[in-house]
C-alpha cells in the first residue's frame, strides 16, 4: 500500500520501518515539526512536510501516530475522504477520525517503543478496529503482514488492553526506578537486581503470575515485612508503595 | 566441602544442586518435615532426617535455608561449635546464628526461585557476610565457584538489597497479576501483554529505568490518564494503584 505517516515519534518510526520492510511504500512523513519529519523521512528514504495542504492525496492509507491529545486536531485538518485514515492509539476512540474520512480505523501495536532500540514487530500484538468490514479486513491483512498476533477489538477492549499494558509495563518500570534509587542511596549497584528482573519477566512467559508470586507478602511473613518497613521508615513514598503492595498481595492470595 | 542442608524449600533445592554440581558433598538434608527432607535428599542422592540430634557432625558447613521466622529456632538447636553455620536470608541478621557456632556467616543468593524452574546460578548475585575474615573468605571462595557476581555486604546493605528485590521482583509480578485480572474481566487473554512484559525487562538490562520510562504518566498526558481512571472507576483497588503510580512517575520525572 501507499502510505502517509503523520507523526514522527517512536511508533511512527518503528511502524514506518516495519511497513517498508514488508514492501509498502511510504510516500511522505508529516509532522508539525519539520525537522522531526525530515529526520524520519531520511530514515525511510521519502519526503517530509509540516503543512496540511502539502499532504499528498496519492496514498491509500494515512496513519496518525501522535500523542493522544493531538490526534483529533490532525484528523480535523486531514481531508482524505475516500482514503483510509487510522490512528495507533490504545485509548482514543475511532470516532475522532470521522472528519478526516468515511473509511476510518485503529491499528494499535501493543509495545513499549523507544527510538534507540530496534523491535521485532512479529511478536507484537496488534489490535485492529474498522468502521466498515472492508476497512477492518484491509487492516487485519496489513497487521498479519507485520505480526503473528493480530486481534479485532472494540474501543472499550482496546482501552482495557492499554490500561493493562500501562500497569504491567510502565508501572513495573517505575518500580525498577524506585528500586534503583533505594540501592544507589545505599551505595549498591542496580546491576545487582538486573538478573532478578529478567528472571521475573521470564518466569511469567510460561506460568501464571498468580502462581509465580514469591516474597514476604505472599508468605504473610510479618517479621520480614516489619523489618522492611523499618528500613523504609524515613522514605514516605516507598513505604506507601510497600504497604499498598503488601496488603494487596496478602488479600489477593488469601481470598477464596 | 562437606555440607548439611537445613531446610528443603526452593533455596535449599537450587543451592544443593548447584553445590553438588560444583563438586561439594551434601552429607544430609534436615527438615522439620521428614517427607520434604526425604524428597530433596532423593534428588541430591543423600540421607534425610527431621531430628536435631541425628544431624551429622561430620560436615564443615551447615546451611540454614528456611523462612526467616524459623531460622533462629533452628540455629538455637544446632550445636556445631567449630563448624561454619550460615543462613541464606536477605533480611535476617547474622547474629541469630550465634548460639549455633563461633564461625557464622550469611550467603544470600538474590533470585526468585521456584522448585519447578531450573535456574542458572552463574548469573545470580550472591551477597556474603562472615563474622571473621576466615569465614568470609571461605564463603567468598564458595560463592565464586557458583556465581560470577559475589559481593561482600553488611546486614543493612543486604537488607536494602532484599527490599529492592522485593520492590522490583515481587511487586512487579503482582502488577502482572492485577493486569491479568483486568484483562480476564474483559475477555482478553494475558498472552496479549506477555511480550510487552518481556520487552520491559529486556530494555532495562542495558539502559537506566529512568530513561526507559514510557506511558501517559511520564508524558503527563492528562486526557489519557483521565480516560484510564474512568475505565477503572468501579475497581477501587486498581484505581488506587493507578493514582499512586501516576503521581509518583510525574513527580519523579519532573523533579530537578
Amino acid at each position: 500500500m501507499k502510505v502517509v505517516l503523520l507523526g514522527s515519534g517512536n511508533v511512527s518510526t518503528h511502524l514506518g520501518n516495519a511497513l517498508k520492510t514488508s514492501g509498502h511504500e511510504i510516500l511522505q512523513v508529516w509532522s508539525r515539526n519539520l525537522n522531526n519529519a525530515r529526520e524520519l523521512a531520511l530514515k525511510l528514504n521519502t519526503t517530509a512536510t509540516d503543512s496540511y495542504t502539502a499532504i499528498t492525496s496519492a496514498a491509500e492509507l494515512y496513519i496518525i501516530s501522535v500523542s493522544d491529545d493531538a490526534i483529533s486536531a490532525i484528523a480535523d485538518n486531514l481531508q482524505v475522504k475516500n482514503k483510509i485514515a487510522i490512528h495507533t492509539s490504545g485509548t482514543t476512540g475511532m470516532e475522532v477520525l470521522e472528519k478526516a474520512s468515511d473509511r476510518i480505523g485503529v491499528f494499535y501495536p501493543l509495545q513499549t517503543f523507544s527510538k534507540a532500540k530496534p523491535v521485532d514487530f512479529i511478536t507484537i500484538p496488534i489490535s485492529v478496529e474498522g468502521n466498515t468490514e472492508e476497512v477492518k479486513n484491509i487492516l487485519l491483512k496489513l497487521g498479519n503482514q507485520l505480526s503473528n498476533k493480530v486481534i479485532e477489538m472494540d474501543s472499550v477492549q482496546r482501552r482495557t488492553l492499554h490500561v493493562a499494558a500501562v500497569i504491567a509495563g510502565n508501572f513495573s518500570n517505575h518500580l525498577f526506578t524506585l528500586a534503583k534509587q533505594l540501592l544507589n542511596n545505599h551505595q549498591l549497584d542496580f546491576d545487582l537486581i538486573r538478573p532478578l528482573i529478567a528472571e521475573t519477566a521470564a518466569k511469567i512467559q510460561t506460568i501464571n503470575p498468580l502462581e509465580a508470586q514469591t516474597g514476604p507478602a505472599v508468605r504473610n511473613d510479618k517479621k520480614t515485612i516489619e523489618k522492611h518497613l523499618e528500613l523504609l521508615q524515613n522514605d514516605f513514598k516507598l513505604k506507601q508503595f510497600y504497604q499498598l503492595f503488601t496488603e494487596s498481595i496478602i488479600t489477593t492470595h488469601n481470598s477464596p
